[in-house]
């Protein structure tokens, strides 16, 4: 089945969960409730949601209570957005102003730290603490991820591992959890609940690799940003990292991004593009992303065999589609 | 009993849940521990957790179980500073630098968003949804008042009742939670836990009322910072809102106000703090904080006359003491 198919199965609930959303930063202050619908206006793929509701479908399916999840996991996803532009210097996200250029950054910092509370206001409604102790850790977890990508910029010297530790904690993790805990949330077995987990880390990884192939190799239409803005920011990802391994390569790659650090992101990335792009990196990251998603797959093979089951591995095969 | 010896027979106790906070911020990031460490270090009163303590009193007593409530309520109030002071543009806090300026405005972000997760992970170990709710709620309100500050900065034309709401969200309700929280950890009946509430309640608006006044009429030394910080800031707290209500001064402390906007804080704030510790907003702000105090303990009435009582009223004169 085609995403778009699996989302229009999914509609009448999603819309909920979309009208959930509005709702839920809709506070008796006027600049706090702009500044979070702004960003929640700029659309997404809601893909935490999707994982929450199909993971459920393990389960008692219940929108009501997984609403309770799907709403904060992606209003988390939100915030550390917004918290995230304001580290990234971002003046655009989705094609539309950030919060933080839009208002400033001090209005970002409260309005992150607003839809995170929003967030864990709804999903203590679910009185189940075992769910609260996972998101918790979780948030922990995100913000370590946010904080070794500040002190790893233009670390050329940080291992594959490194990268891999990083994007877990950055955003693997969070998907894992949304197929966690919508599995927990209809009162699946533990078991269930751990293999959609490691789905959902497994295609979180690949999401990532192939997003920061994205911003590699993509053009600036199909990213709504500059390509090349993960390097000119210092954010060293995968393809660099293995094409910073190549002898043949090395030298002028990092000759590059010593040039590109000197200038604060001003000097040109073209040349160091050029050299990634044409490097073994790229085939590499490719293959393992590809991996990730194989893994993904594998992780769904113990559970029943449901339509939910299909739709998660047509959108495991979805996000390990080459796109660039 | 004086405020140093209701501490000293808390000690071993109050020693636990300082070993607690500071296990609670070590983690595998050095940078994330050593900024949160930074402000552990600097000290501060814990008045959060020796109102759970003393609430807890009030139910079953245990430890173990209340510092689940006091070393988040703490964690949650540092990560609030951490995040105000990058909103205040503060150097130093408790003569310490802040984190904002040891390091830098994104660090001082993830270091609060870190805080903040970390105490959820916490208090989420006690598995009693209800607190959960009433920590979540109250978070989200905090963020309120901080953008609420933000957006009433040299706002003049705002009421004593603006002012008052605002400090309720800013800082009379995470310590009003921390007797309620106290004594919910406690098991102790919901009578109890609401009369503790409204003790803590007033105790903080009294609290806030007084280091506003300690603001305009202490010395550098007593407030470590130099007096005058929050007009120069634009906060317009309680007696400089009832100055401009006196038709002598009005239009003199008003031109000073714009003046010191205008210059964006070099200005000097002199002449403005002259007018406003001559004003009789001075008294009617004090005589309002000595209300909230009587109100204090007024809500401790119904309580059962154990020693911990006797220790809250203390605490609550202390509070409501001049210190100017």
């Amino acid at each position: 089945m085609k995403l778009l198919d699996i989302y229009a199965k999914m509609k009448s609930d999603l819309d909920a969960i979309e009208g959930q959303l509005a709702r839920s930063v809709t506070s008796e202050h006027a600049l706090l409730t702009d500044a979070s619908t702004h960003l929640l206006k700029a659309g997404g793929k809601r893909i935490r949601p999707v994982f929450v509701l199909l993971a459920g479908k393990f389960g008692t399916y219940s929108l009501d209570v997984l609403e309770k999840v799907a709403v904060p996991l992606e209003l988390i996803h939100m915030a550390s957005l917004v918290h995230d532009d304001v580290i990234d210097n971002a003046e655009t996200r989705r094609g539309q102003l950030t919060v933080k250029s839009k208002w400033d950054n001090r209005i970002a910092m409260y309005t992150g730290d607003y839809i995170y509370g929003k967030a864990l206001t709804i999903v203590t409604e679910l009185e189940n603490p075992q769910i609260h102790q996972i998101l918790s850790k979780a948030m922990v977890q995100m913000c370590i991820g946010e904080m070794e990508q500040i002190r790893d910029f233009f670390n050329t010297e940080q291992t594959v591992r490194n990268y891999l530790l990083r994007i877990r904690r950055k955003t693997a993790l969070l998907i894992a959890i949304s197929c966690q805990l919508g599995a927990l949330a209809a009162r699946a077995d533990r078991q269930t609940a751990n293999r959609l987990y490691r789905f959902g880390y497994n295609v979180g990884m690949a999401f990532q690799i192939r997003d920061d192939l994205l911003d590699l190799l993509g053009t600036e239409k199909q990213i709504g940003k500059p390509p090349g803005s993960d390097i000119k920011q210092g954010n060293m990802t995968l393809p660099v990292l293995l094409a910073l391994q190549e002898p043949a390569i090395k030298d002028a790659l990092l000759a590059e991004i010593i040039h590109i650090r000197e200038t604060n992101g001003a000097g040109d990335t073209k040349k160091a593009l050029n050299i990634i792009r044409k490097s073994a990196g790229i085939h590499t990251a490719d293959a393992l992303a590809t991996r990730y998603i194989n893994k993904a797959i594998e992780a769904l093979s113990g559970l029943p065999n449901i339509p939910a089951r299909k739709n998660l591995t047509d959108i495991a095969h979805f996000v390990g589609k080459r796109n660039y």
